[in-house]
């Protein structure tokens, strides 16, 4: 969900230290991680296998992630980072857009995280790791955790403003709300049910704000 | 999706010639089929590790069907069928209910849902499969066509008949309308975004219905 990312690392044990470890050893490490899930799956991708294809030895890792899941994930915060400062001549922005009216924020949010789905770069990485995720629940948690949930705190922060401002009605359950916007992307993106663009995005938005009864 | 699936095979090549094979070999061809894929995955389930499994030969295997996709996806088709047999006492309909109140009609339906995703016979193998059609684009297809695409036929019909009767809005692409109903509880499954509940497709029956935006 593509402007919604955080770019910092999290604090903690697997946190990477920049201070102690080279740039290139981290991109090696990355592309290594990123490159192995797609071609072998994530059972097979093991933190020998990241080091060996990346040239380095696998205490290196151990030092910087406690996990194959941590280098993974951080992997693909890294590639989605990159690929935000590529596309925008502006600086990076994590926030969700608030131009008073909350159907176009909608419709401009979506659009990107279109664009993001659509991007081969992203693709096959976040293909591998979220069909992993649907067989292995403590893997699914982390990636909803780590990758997901901060898009989704910005959707109901958003949706709060919207209902403050009149636009969305009082009493909903705002997380539930927001699953109009986001799960008929992710079920067509996820079981192949149909195609994604930014017509049927806005479309979405639409008939989910107004309702499919008559008024 | 519960009460929506066909109980018939699909006629052609793949199909099963009852008269020709024991019953008792294809129970066992298509529980050595789920049990495989549970254990070693998608990729690594033979048709040869199913004929070992079952204790037949390989050859009554591809007798009765072209590939390991089509044995997964029959033996899926048998096992819902016969947990709807075992769980009603009236014969298995196929059917999409029709009481005149589209807003009932849907919810009992998504309750039926959430029961079949929550049954422990149905978990494992069904994410062993989902989770395949994620990565690998042409079963994903196969799973929607065989599996989920006759569901999502009835209840474009229902809709179309709750249009008839002015319950739901003119003007609508109901192929978009239907995911509102479906794809939330779908994300919540594969991804593990949220508890399913019956409250909670009825919720999104109610929200999907009136929309969130102020009437």
């Amino acid at each position: 969900m593509s402007a919604q990312r955080s770019a910092q690392p999290a604090p903690g044990k697997s946190a990477p230290d920049s201070t102690r470890r080279s740039e290139k050893s981290r991109r090696a490490i990355y592309d290594a991680a990123l490159a192995l899930v797609v071609e072998v799956g994530y059972p097979k991708t093991t933190i020998e296998g990241i080091a060996a294809r990346a040239g380095v030895g696998k205490q290196t890792i151990y030092r910087w992630w406690s996990s194959k899941a941590d280098v993974l994930m951080e992997a693909f915060l890294d590639l989605a980072e990159r690929s935000q400062q590529e596309a925008s001549a502006e600086p990076v922005s994590y926030t969700f857009p608030d131009t008073g009216d909350i159907a176009a924020d909608l419709k401009t949010v979506l659009r990107a995280t279109v664009d993001e789905l659509r991007d081969p770069r992203f693709e096959a990485p976040s293909r591998a790791l979220a069909a992993e995720g649907v067989v292995n629940e403590q893997l699914g948690r982390e990636l909803v955790a780590k990758l997901l949930q901060p898009s989704l705190d910005l959707y109901m922060d958003r949706l709060r403003a919207a209902q403050a401002a009149g636009q969305v009605r009082e009493g909903l359950d705002l997380r539930i709300a927001l699953e109009f916007f986001i799960s008929p992307l992710a079920q067509r993106w996820l079981q192949h049910t149909g195609p994604i663009s930014h017509e049927y995005t806005d479309t979405l938005v639409d008939y989910a704000l107004h309702g499919l009864a008559p008024r």
